[in-house]
């Protein structure tokens, strides 16, 4: 039963012994020096239970992202928010069908593809019907206005969003979320937007100021890539529909944010030295790898994200590896395919040793 | 949004005040010092994801339970694994009826009462009906052989069991478990029993030794109250049947158990003195408390666990948390009511400071 479930993602750094983990989109500086003292504080805590309510870990959030409280809701990591939203959003969408006496209470999303796999398997997992609309990479995957006509005839009852996406690290302009969230109330359909890397990403502004006009809309944040805390799970996600967070809390069991985490919540978000830091040293890192994954002879896809998508041959992940270097294989992302990588921006030295790996095996296979 | 779940449950210290919590039934010595030492040192590994398999904590586990590393699933607290044991239970059931071509798909389940009430939200969730055996008070709540007979008519699709129960602390004899495997081989339904409390009860048998004849078995296990780690989230299940473990696996998130619950866990099960210092303690300390409590006019039931249910005047709860001290009012116990109270079994000052209190406010309201 040690392998029930196959591994779909990044970060798996258990099986092997690995050096440097590029696979994985985590804050180059680690994590938060606030966060590894407040673990260690609350250490003396736990024979208690978690506060169910996650009183003052929502109070916090509430102030720093200036939204009512009652607009918060967390979870064991931004990845069971997901899942218990595909649950909350397939029971509430059937009901309201089965009260217009709707022919069938089958509950369609609209997925862009490439995009987080996690949203796909959610909505599989609750019978959810999965449509994706394939982004191009001719457009660099932008979101372009093809999409909101594919919204207008597909007539979804969600949508799943990834701003920036994931693996190719787009924004979503503003103009084009509200383009979307204007569809939304014409069409009817809930909008999902993950926000979990924006934090991290240039110029990015979140959808939060929609969220008192648009009850349909949800975003989701995480703590994990911010402040370097994968290892401890916590996530929350911010909506005005009291009715939703509600049935999503119902779905979980009662104290699923552990202690350690709502400390260790707590005391990242009184460190925002340590995201601006962050903030600083990447959109120049970034640019400096791709650079040089170009001259390399890659073909680097345009990011304000702390990671990049690039293509290039096939078991180059394999090369790496063996120099105890992990990077994201992309080939089951949909909509990619073999010879696809994500890399996150980690600090100079280890960017340089990747790039200059990667110099090395290219040269060999060229 | 803060109060969306109603918290069913003992320890909520978050609320209020408190300075003695006899409301949840956690080790007396609180958390073993290998516990907190293995949480200061994951600190420094959290930017890392969790390994999404336990693998080590997997192999802990079975070292020490004897059992093979397939029969183990590990989850974000024993309660995690009750929700995903209902919802795995519920697909396969229901996938069973249908292949056989059944009237209906409809599953059952019989849960007794008093119980902890996780079971029966778990199953509420999932749409399984849910029948209550009511234990009688006259016999202690022992598990008695007209249970059988209840179940034999009933012909339910599973049941759950707790040994030693929540609340009354009663053990489930060997002979009784026995009859009841037999009798789910002849009538084909699931035996979940929760372990949680077994290990610091007095010379219980855990069942684990019936598991590899019966596959329809499941045994859940927590680390939470044998090492006073409730704040860290870890819980496991041992059982044979591969195509239950592994549905229940799917229908969590990735990376549902944090890193510092592993590593808490692993170091948790290389500290056996701990376990046997609270062993010796409690029963000395539950019948000491036992016999005060009875002098003092309650009515206390007998235990083998490290809790005692006992009757005493309504509103006994409130007043001892005017004096910051918790216990759990029971009234929510199906098959209990008002007047209802569980105490767990704390060190001796602890104790003597609860029996001074109660024995304070009963002479001046009797």
């Amino acid at each position: 039963m040690l392998y029930q479930k196959e591994n779909l993602h990044g970060g798996d750094v258990y099986g092997e012994e690995i050096e440097l983990d590029f696979s994985v989109n985590l804050n180059p500086y680690g994590t938060s020096p606030a966060v590894l003292d407040a673990i260690r504080k609350a250490a003396e805590k736990v024979c208690h239970y978690p506060d169910p309510y996650c009183r003052d870990l929502v109070k916090k959030i509430s102030d720093r992202e200036q939204v009512p409280a009652s607009f918060v809701l967390c979870g064991n990591g931004a990845a069971e928010l997901i899942r218990s939203y595909c649950q909350a959003v397939r029971e509430i969408v059937s009901e309201e069908k089965k009260r217009q006496d709707k022919l069938h209470d089958i509950c369609r999303a609209v997925v862009t593809a490439p995009s987080f796999i996690e949203y796909e398997l959610g909505l599989f997992h609750e019978g959810i019907e999965c449509i994706r609309y394939y982004l191009k990479k001719e457009k660099a995957f932008e979101l372009d206005e093809e999409y909101l006509t594919f919204l207008r005839n597909g007539r979804p009852d969600a949508v799943f969003l990834c701003s920036p996406n994931n693996p190719d690290g787009q924004l979503i302009p503003e103009e084009r979320m509200e383009q979307i969230l204007c569809l939304s109330e014409e069409i009817g359909f809930r909008v999902f937007v993950d926000e979990c890397f924006l934090e991290l990403s240039d110029s990015g502004v979140s959808a939060k100021g929609y969220l008192q006009e648009h009850p349909h809309l949800f975003l989701l944040k995480a703590f994990t890539k911010n402040y370097g805390m994968a290892g401890v799970r916590l996530g929350y996600c911010l909506c005005a529909e009291e009715k939703l967070l509600s049935r999503m809390s119902g779905t979980v069991q009662p104290w699923n944010v552990s202690l350690i985490a709502q400390e260790a919540g707590i005391a990242a978000l009184s460190d925002e030295d340590f995201l601006k830091a962050a903030k600083e040293l990447i959109p120049r890192e970034r640019e400096k790898l791709s650079r040089e994954l170009t001259e390399a002879g890659l073909r680097v896809f345009p990011s304000q994200a702390n990671y990049l998508l690039f293509q290039g041959p096939g078991g180059l992940d394999r090369e790496l590896k063996a120099q105890k270097i992990l990077i994201r294989n992309c080939d089951n992302f949909p909509g990619l395919g073999p010879g696809w990588y994500r890399i996150c921006v980690k600090l100079p030295e280890e960017n340089r040793k990747l790039t200059e790996a990667i110099g090395q095996i290219l040269k060999k296979t060229m």
